[in-house]
């Protein structure tokens, strides 16, 4: 059977104005891999509600599950909530669960529970809260789509308490070879004699940069489903590089930041 | 009149994956601003000939420029370029002027010029190139649609290299006022009536974590087109901060990458 999917949305002018560095797909495009749900689709898309909702039911149609980070606070630009229920045309309205949760939080802090802060126990009707440690403003689950905080830590958070009811699929394995001074333009015929060999796989290329006398290399990546296919696939890729002239080495290299490549 | 405005797709399973963490939004979202062509929308696609051909359609029709990166080496997985040529309905062939720069290059290097490499000097029809002091294969424009390395630093040299051409519009100034201690559930309606204020602004609050005694706090920014606009903003948002009880200082604080946040 095939793997369920998943993508991602995430809302924020700050990522979009390059004021923050988005953090959350990294994390999230690993951990969904290891639970057998590959990320298939990112989009970045601003606090606009036409834009939200359109992007929501597009890509809830398409995916099986859709995660959404940002835009769950208490201030004007955080909108996403009350998107989701337009999205799916239902009411957005107090949460009792949440509302009770929140208020008892507020109170033993002595912290007023005032409208803004009310905003965040609003939420569609007929979500699954997704209660977690980091904070008592909880995310929450509509159908397929799984609303969390932009905040990494909040959202690593809601993640871990959300990630137990996910229905997976197979884990997606994947097994690296790397080699200095072998470039992609050298072994790009029988990589994609690799590939076609193993069609259920993904087979990629990555050049790298590594200053020094041997200012590089390039690491072949082998990725799915079938364990043995993907350690038989490994093993052509390492006789690949050894016959380019390599001494191939699996795993990763080394990389800085601005890798960059002979090609 | 209205600014131009970005869209950017970045095309490859390694972003979508977990693998590679893309350094390229926030570079472009900066530079963008600064040129007045705000970035609108992210797209993160997998190396699928269909959904390349469908977003890079579907985007160009939406907004003034569209930057892609990733997927313009030499492997079987970079399909960039032939999926642009897809989708604008134009052959897909050799680029004289780069086949004649690459062919002069490899044979300095003493470097076979194989099929593989070919395949970098293989462009849509129409194509303006993008020549770049980082690689001797060029990016390209075609129309409004302008193809990009994924390699960060290779990426920059064509990005550095495209600018000077790009239609500008009016650059996007920002400012930051922040404050310790305050936090966004205090402020929420006071900064929600500087943005009504300010409508051609965009208002935005940003939570903070930071070790130590007072936990955190939060950054509200002010952006836009008219600086004369934004600066009234800022002064309306440092006296809301000090209404709050906060020491208002401006500017970003200093953040880690874990920031989290009491609303």
């Amino acid at each position: 059977m095939a793997n369920p999917t998943a993508a991602l949305i995430i809302i924020g002018n700050e990522v979009l104005s390059g004021r923050t560095r988005d953090a959350n797909l990294q994390f999230l495009a690993t951990e969904l891999g290891a639970l057998g749900i590959p990320l298939r689709e990112v989009r970045v898309i601003p606090d606009i509600e036409d834009t939200i909702v359109a992007t929501v039911n597009e890509l809830r149609a398409r995916f099986t599950h859709v995660f959404t980070t940002g835009g769950i606070g208490p201030t004007h630009d955080d909108i996403t909530s009350e998107c989701i229920a337009k999205a799916f045309g239902v009411p957005w309205e107090v949460h009792a669960g949440a509302h009770a949760k929140m208020a008892a939080y507020y109170a033993a802090q002595g912290t007023e529970f005032n409208a803004a802060r009310l905003r965040m126990a609003t939420m569609p009707r007929g979500v699954v809260l997704i209660e977690n440690e980091a904070t008592v403003a909880p995310g929450f689950s509509m159908e397929n789509v799984h609303v969390m905080a932009g905040v990494p830590r909040i959202m690593q958070a809601m993640f871990r308490a959300l990630a137990p009811k996910l229905e997976r699929g197979a884990p997606v394995v994947s097994a690296t070879v790397h080699a200095d001074g072998v470039f992609e333009g050298q072994i790009a015929e029988p990589l994609a004699a690799v590939q076609r060999r193993h069609p259920a796989l993904d087979v990629g290329s990555y050049p790298y940069f590594r200053p020094g006398p041997v200012r590089g290399g390039v690491a072949l990546v082998a990725k799915g489903t079938d364990a043995a296919d993907v350690a038989a696939a490994a093993d052509e890729i390492e006789a690949l590089l050894v016959a380019a002239g390599g001494q191939a080495i699996r795993g990763e290299p080394r990389l800085d930041d601005n890798t960059t490549a002979k090609v």
